[in-house]
């Protein structure tokens, strides 16, 4: 793999990937509190952690878009699956974007093998929804820093090989206090709490992350000291296109398809369970055709990086609620179908509900889009 | 208690009820998967199971605004709990409404004691919307009759001291071959499955009830053979308005509670929250407004049938879709506390999804009252 | 008129002389520019501007939930039509509220003959959703106060008889310096614009008032000199629930009628429309649940006026996107007979979003609401 | 014009050219019913209504996505507008893709001039939604065919050079008994009633066209006696999405601009308010994506008529209600600005209204997208 002409041939053969190695491990992975190893390792062979990974170290130097099918391709058979390639290449690009010649070579050397995964860790467990207000410590001793303090929701657990923490090496609330480091899961003082009980994503563990003088290579700190709010928002705007909404757009096809197949397999047609799957097929549609042209957005980069700000917000915050509104109208279609605690429908459902919350609810979204539409239009 | 004077003293006296006795056992029922023994208790101790019951053999006399009250107000803080005391009360009043002198002698004799469940049995696992489909069986034979099939979401599982089930005495898909029996837990031939894993309530255990050639006394039926569909509309459309209508009720208005702290807790007060509360409390109050006229058209008994199945069947979808969207916009207010699994919050959403699917999901709601209107007007 | 029994009786009553005298009158009502004299003469008969006068002074009356049926059913043909009975019986009501014994005597002996209209004037043209920015001018001079500044939205233009109009006694933009005075329309020195051009409601003709050195007598002030805001709000949001939220309502109502009609003359039925009607019903079935009880949560006095305020604003919000949404549901079922300038359809359509806005627009509402909700729940 | 590089540099240019040119003129063309002239000749100095005209014979030769763009700009200022180079370039594409090459010769070479409109003439005053039921007839007589009927919303009254007119040559309710005739305006026996009053659109006269043996050369039938209904569905279904989905999306651009204005005129920001912006944005973003991904799906050429039909039909139905739903909340932010009947917030409110009506409603699109999901999928 890694290796397509174009956007067409990449849907093609990631969709067959899915459904041959992927979808038979779904109902599994959406409904245990456990790794999924065996996804792990079908990513691994088709190095599919390693698709940001640029051509130049053997990666699949893919654009945005081809993440962004990465992502939906997944979701719409397992959202938790998709939760297990997007950080790692999050955290891929980010190096690639915001490393060193020296760190890119080291880095990439290493994760070039393909079976390793990434984390993103940023949210605290006090201070959800304002990364401004984190408490995270790092002070320099002796080449390495110390970091002490809690991370939440740190995506894979303990199965990562670098963690890409965000921690305070100056005073707080200040943005220039927060500085980047990649923390290798082997890092002496790490250690990670029980699985967080989460509604849905089951298969997308997560956990807190402790750091208790934690100790990092100085020369695992991206960009200068007190730049990590910079790196953080270099990264994080695109990502929530391909990332979070790719993640929604799959959850609700995912729903569309069950509920398509479903009525198919009805004897009495309704008219209104038709209505429903052309009110589901337009809203999905629509957000996806908006995805694509904001990851085109972020690969053309002659958009202002407050462009970009609006038009991913508006990309995260449409999509979750399209996958809200799709899981509701697939209720109407299924049934008791979504009631079953093991439906893939139930599943999706409380997916749908889990994306308009995490990554920057859709509420912060919409603080940012208004803010900037106010600024400077649409 | 059962001796109150009027609907305001009942809702007095109910809610320090439920905030004391219901509200610490609530995280508990609502995650665990078993039956609620001490909840039962309490209902048992306050004589809440025999609600319905006439007052002239022992009961509380209660009138449907009663009714509803107990289920809303125990279904704010456990919807779970709220089921434990809806369907003994429905079969309750269905032997009072259809019952011979006999039969309600023998039944609320037996029942006064106040300890004993009951449970409704009509859906079956392939025929889950349309109960003409029926195919459960009961033949007579020797002064009983052998009943044989399968009962899908039995509320109460094992619990209950009759199950109120409706059966083919006749040839299908006729109405008029169907009959009601009420099928006491310890007859021979009885068999419960495991608990039905179910996406909310899960503390409302149901699960699958076997019969095979179980053996139910003759004057067990309510009304004549064949009567049954007229003994399932006769009680269960009023039963809509104060069973399913208040327990979505009930969670649309848990949901605000815990809304509402959160936002108290805030120190940044934010437009949006409160905006989002406005809209949470005027969803309610109106749905609430509306569930009480319809139990005071049900308790006055001079509208025609076709007027309150209308009248319930809107109570029911509503005040479900009331419930879904108070929680879509409580997850605004709430955040991350609604993602976490054990959150009431998050229990909460999977209850409202619930609602809007079971007991007649809303859809086949909306087909009665579009038939009704249709044919005579609102 | 003005005997009636019950509720249920003056609904009666009032339906049927809406059918015979306002129905005929409703298109040509709707859709010109000119006060509807026909339609005040058949009020004046019925003494219906009279109906929140006292029985004592020779009035209806009324309590508020018969005041709520009179422009609900009045509404439901000509929304228009319910805008010259709302202020008159608004201006009544208020008298009868604030005014002294001598002030009744007075005002209610002439009033009584029941011909005779009245306005509320409130809103200046440059400050629209604040009241409390007026600048709108009294001083005293002589035993009279002389009134100087512009209304806009004055209903029934040069119509009425009084005109309750809200002035600045004192400085800017203290509550404290408003004073109510009710200034007959042969005031020296009261002119008016021609009539505004509104998107709907064409018969009920507002216009600009101007007031330039407006001589009124002194003892045509309600309350005392700077009590006009505390007047105001005595009045105002009870008013709102049977003004505005009712004539939402109706119009809502009025929509639901043509729309079952149009779809009970069509050959092919359609299961869309079937459920688009029952999704009208619900609404409107709610929202009248609600209207009602808010009308006797006024009528009972026993609840605080910030209580009354939640629920008002409540109620006129509720109602107007009722009837928003009922319009929009509407042009699913009627089609092209939406899109004709004179149909009922359209008018009532403008209608709805017209009902959003004015009165304090829900926006303001919904202000309210959560300040209220926030200090002391629901 | 007509020589332009790419879809930027045309929107660039059509953007200025209605800035400059066409929004001086929008409040009276939308407030007045009479045939916008100074519109006509702006647009026919600048060879607009050849757009659609192959370059060949002197036209713009534009692909969907710059018609889109086209109708979407002017739209923007005025909807009414937008409706005199709709049909016109909605007719000389069908002409291109249907005519034969004398037919092209003859009729190109008139309209090269530039100066003329064309209509569409389908709908009848009795047989609003089904066109099949038509029942214009024409019968050939001496190498004409006289025709016969009443067609109603005849777009651009009397205005129009060419009316594409469909007509039933075979027995009803049969599709292959209809023909598509170029009439030109001069044929003896058409009339024209006077201008149909509707709700919006005032600028976009349409009247009621009366043919009384209408005398139409037969050599302007367009493809065969009998292929009227393949003749429309060839053109029809592409010319929606460029045709009544752009001026949608553009009377919500419109709605939008003017809400963001009036929001940046106010003091006091409002967080409401900015959300209110935020949701108007994302909704019509992602219509526009949706929007051009459908045209570039038309311009390739590669999908299926069906494919075309389906994505068509969403394309109008998602963004008709799209630009309700921006009028609805556009009401929030512009409040009594959107009640007077000249303001250009509640001209859009009605076009956005009317536009979900017709031109196939939404309900009927629906019917169209779930028919054919139900065939064949997404």
């Amino acid at each position: 793999m890694l290796s397509f002409e174009n956007h067409e041939s990449f849907r093609s053969y990631i969709e067959d990937f899915v459904q041959k190695e992927i979808a038979p491990l779904a109902p599994a992975i959406e409904s245990e509190e456990t790794y999924p190893q065996k996804a792990h390792k079908a990513f691994a062979r088709e190095k599919l952690f390693c698709l940001a990974m640029p051509k130049s170290h053997g990666g699949g130097g893919a654009d945005t878009r081809s993440l962004a099918l990465l992502v939906e391709s997944i979701a719409r058979v397992s959202p938790s699956a998709a939760l297990l390639v997007f950080p790692t290449n999050a955290v891929m690009r980010t190096i690639d974007l915001t490393g060193t010649q020296e760190q890119k070579d080291r880095f990439f050397t290493e994760l070039s093998q393909g079976d390793m995964a990434m984390a993103f860790c940023l949210t605290e467990p006090e201070h959800g929804s304002d990364a401004f207000d984190m408490v995270t410590t790092a002070r320099k001793e002796n080449g390495h820093y110390l970091v002490n303090g809690v991370k939440s929701y740190t995506t894979l657990g303990s199965n990562a090989r670098y963690y890409l923490t965000f921690v305070r090496t100056g005073p707080r609330p200040k943005a220039g206090g927060i500085s980047a480091l990649l923390i290798p899961k082997d890092a002496p003082g790490l250690e990670f709490g029980p699985p967080e009980k989460k509604m849905g994503l089951h298969g997308s563990m997560t956990s807190q992350m402790y750091m208790s003088d934690a100790k990092v290579p100085i020369e695992n700190r991206l960009w200068d000291e007190g730049e990590g709010w910079k790196v953080l928002t270099r990264v994080a705007n695109p990502m929530r296109v391909w990332g979070a909404a790719s993640l929604a757009l799959g959850t609700a096809q995912g729903l569309f398809d069950t509920s398509l197949a479903h009525a198919a397999h009805k004897k009495k047609k309704s008219q209104a369970t038709g209505f429903t799957l052309a009110d589901m097929a337009m809203k999905i549609e629509s957000c996806r055709a908006f995805i694509y042209k904001v990851c085109e957005m972020v690969d053309k980069e002659n958009y202002s990086p407050k462009k970009i700000e609006t038009y991913t917000s508006m990309a995260k915050c449409l999509a979750a609620d399209t996958a809200m509104e799709v899981s509701e109208l697939a209720g109407r279609v299924l049934g008791t179908g979504m009631m079953q605690a093991d439906s893939q429908a139930a599943r999706f459902f409380c997916v749908a509900k889990g994306i308009q919350i995490f990554d920057g609810s859709n509420q912060i979204q919409r603080l940012i889009i208004a803010r900037n539409l106010q600024k400077s239009g649409l």
